[in-house]
């Protein structure tokens, strides 16, 4: 049995050198293109570049990064204390949502940029921006430096994974007590999240205050496995049901996964065959997943294990997504995505087989591209082989 | 003492003749600007007129009404077994996301529209859009609707109301014994929320399986009080603390709100001064949302009894926002909205004093705007005057 706690490691918030560089690094991409400077309103683009971590509303809050000076970080007034501490920033105030002029409108006239590049905007804002500037460039600059991260962040992402896997570690443990007092899925995810949780905030509540810190997580048990996006509810496993969980967590922004699926009871031989047939799958995936290799090339080669198994009419989703300071990013592991895999970037690999009105089947990994090789943080699959996925009654 | 529990009502999600309902109105408007139909990307707007409710990701979802004709639903994959039990839709499945063609480029080709409103898109997909049709027309059709509430829409929001407000009563009454025996905001937001979940879940949770329906809340006490958004936290509150709870509540979708300010063992003259400030801005909000009205001048006239009060500096937000399918959403009582004050539309009330470094103060009401008057189904503020708003230890 794996240990069911975990370690404090002497780790901090990614700080302002690390905020510095990220600004830097934008502004030769923005250099690059003879701009004057970047507005960020992405809310993971402006945490990314300055460490602000907010709560997201209709209010926009976006970071303004000039080719030469300091940033501007503009927020409504009712974050101003929010806001005042972060550091290396000139802080801006609007006064409410929706104001006389559109906060966003505000923001371009305020940085006085003439050539701006803007991440992400509502359409029918482009009129009033183009008629205020010579060129607005629709491009996220802040993206493809958040593809590839630095060791510091990448051991953020490590220790993440440990405490995804926690999450599960504890349902394997407690679940069978929980299933046999006629508890429901609910149950389950209660008592696994908040398990890791209060083990994540004990180590880490503290140093890592004021940024994004949790654990998310599902259980699916029996027919309701077959829905990838279904709410945990009432159902009560039964024996013979699988069970899916699948846990993401968050340390100081950064984000890991871990999944699995467990078998309640006993395992069949039809379960088995199709949990060899997850494994195969994952297995392809890290295989694929080679620097130089394109996105969409992973997933073709991912998936071709479970049509290879007679699983194809079973698919509903691609092998992955990029993970970072959001839990789903860019780039894709997914038909579209031409990006060419490089190292330094954080990828779930989780593949599914659904079986609607029987029964589901999910497992998932944290892959960090190496320059000689995939990383796996996430050690519930590895530490447990597939025979071993029961939860005892 | 009010009582702690809650009767349940006989009522039912908003059904296929709301939805279609809605789809006619929406369809009207469209035809006064020669459009052969209107694409609803926003998740809420997607609910709002066929009633799926989703887990919201990067893989788009949108509803597309044609003129004449039945609505498509286009869901990706993950979502197809979640998506079949849409009433009076024809469902249209894409792969994945990104997708060799953008999801959204795919649906407006797939509509066969040639004059196309799109209510919310991103800026990269104008130019590839407008390559594609006649006339894209950006504006949300949806929003004007949403604004006036059915009687069937306001009943479920009246109910949500008094879950908010039972969140509420359970912290007065159990928030001493947990303050006296060490217990943080985190504890007393625990307790106060699951409280009022398990009661909303136990009436309604089977009728309303699969619509959003749910507790939000926050609880700040003591000198973090004064940040609005800032996050429940490891703080004990101390004897004369003020403790600010704000709490949201949706059924079947609609939301309404009711906050209040306690004070923890005894209350100051000062802060018996400031809440009497609270009352007269909630007052004055009352007493100027009168149909015909411009929103953003019952925000001028709420927060003027703040200034009267000496109290300007202390300002942080505007008045209130409106509710629905959305827990914020359009009109807004706030400086730029010119939208005109009708029956039917639901506005929060918060009057809110910050002082960084002191202590902090909000009240939430909801209002439902009538032809004759305001009515105001959350009950917490009428049910408890200022000077019984303490929490005795």
């Amino acid at each position: 049995m794996t240990s069911l706690t975990r370690e404090r490691k002497p780790v901090r918030p990614m700080g302002l050198d690390f905020r510095r560089s990220v600004q830097d690094r934008i502004r030769a991409l923005a250099a690059e293109r003879g701009l004057d400077g970047v507005l960020l309103l992405t809310p993971a683009n402006v945490f990314y570049a300055c460490g602000f971590h907010f709560s997201v509303n209709e209010r926009p809050i976006a970071l303004y990064i000039p080719l030469n000076g300091k940033p501007t970080l503009f927020v409504p007034l009712l974050e101003l204390e929010n806001a005042e501490p972060v550091e290396g920033v000139e802080l801006k105030i609007y006064e409410e949502f929706p104001g006389i002029v559109h906060p966003v409108v505000w923001m371009v006239e305020e940085s006085g940029a003439r050539k701006i590049a803007i991440d992400l905007l509502d359409a029918r804002l482009v009129g009033p921006i183009e008629a205020m500037v010579e060129s607005l460039v629709l491009e996220d600059f802040a993206a493809p430096c958040r593809y590839i991260k630095t060791a510091e962040e990448l051991e953020l992402t490590r220790i993440a994974a440990t405490y995804a896997d926690l999450c599960l570690e504890r349902l394997l443990l407690n679940g069978g007590d929980i299933i046999s007092q006629g508890g429901t899925e609910l149950d389950l995810y209660a008592d696994s999240t908040s398990f890791a949780l209060a083990e994540l905030k004990k180590n880490y509540g503290e140093a890592f205050a004021g940024t994004k810190l949790g654990i998310s997580s599902s259980v699916h048990t029996g027919p309701r496995g077959a829905l990838p996006h279904g709410a945990t509810g009432h159902s009560k496993p039964q024996r013979g049901h699988t069970l899916i969980s699948g846990v993401g967590c968050s340390l100081g922004g950064y984000h890991a996964e871990s999944g699995i699926t467990y078998v309640v009871g006993e395992m069949s031989a039809e379960q088995r065959r199709i949990m060899e047939a997850l494994e195969a799958c994952d297995a392809a995936g890290v295989a694929a997943l080679k620097p130089g290799t394109l996105c969409q090339d992973v997933n073709v080669a991912a998936l071709a294990a479970l049509k290879d198994a007679g699983l194809g009419d079973t698919i509903r989703h691609r092998i992955g997504h990029g993970m970072g300071v959001e839990g789903h990013e860019a780039p894709w592991l997914a038909p579209g995505d031409t990006t060419i895999v490089a190292p330094g970037m954080v990828f779930s690999n989780e593949p599914g087989v659904y079986r609607p009105g029987i029964d589901g089947y999910r497992t998932i990994n944290t892959m960090i591209v190496h320059a000689d090789g995939v990383e796996i943080p996430s050690r519930l699959q590895a530490d447990h082989p597939i025979e071993t996925r029961i939860i005892s009654l």
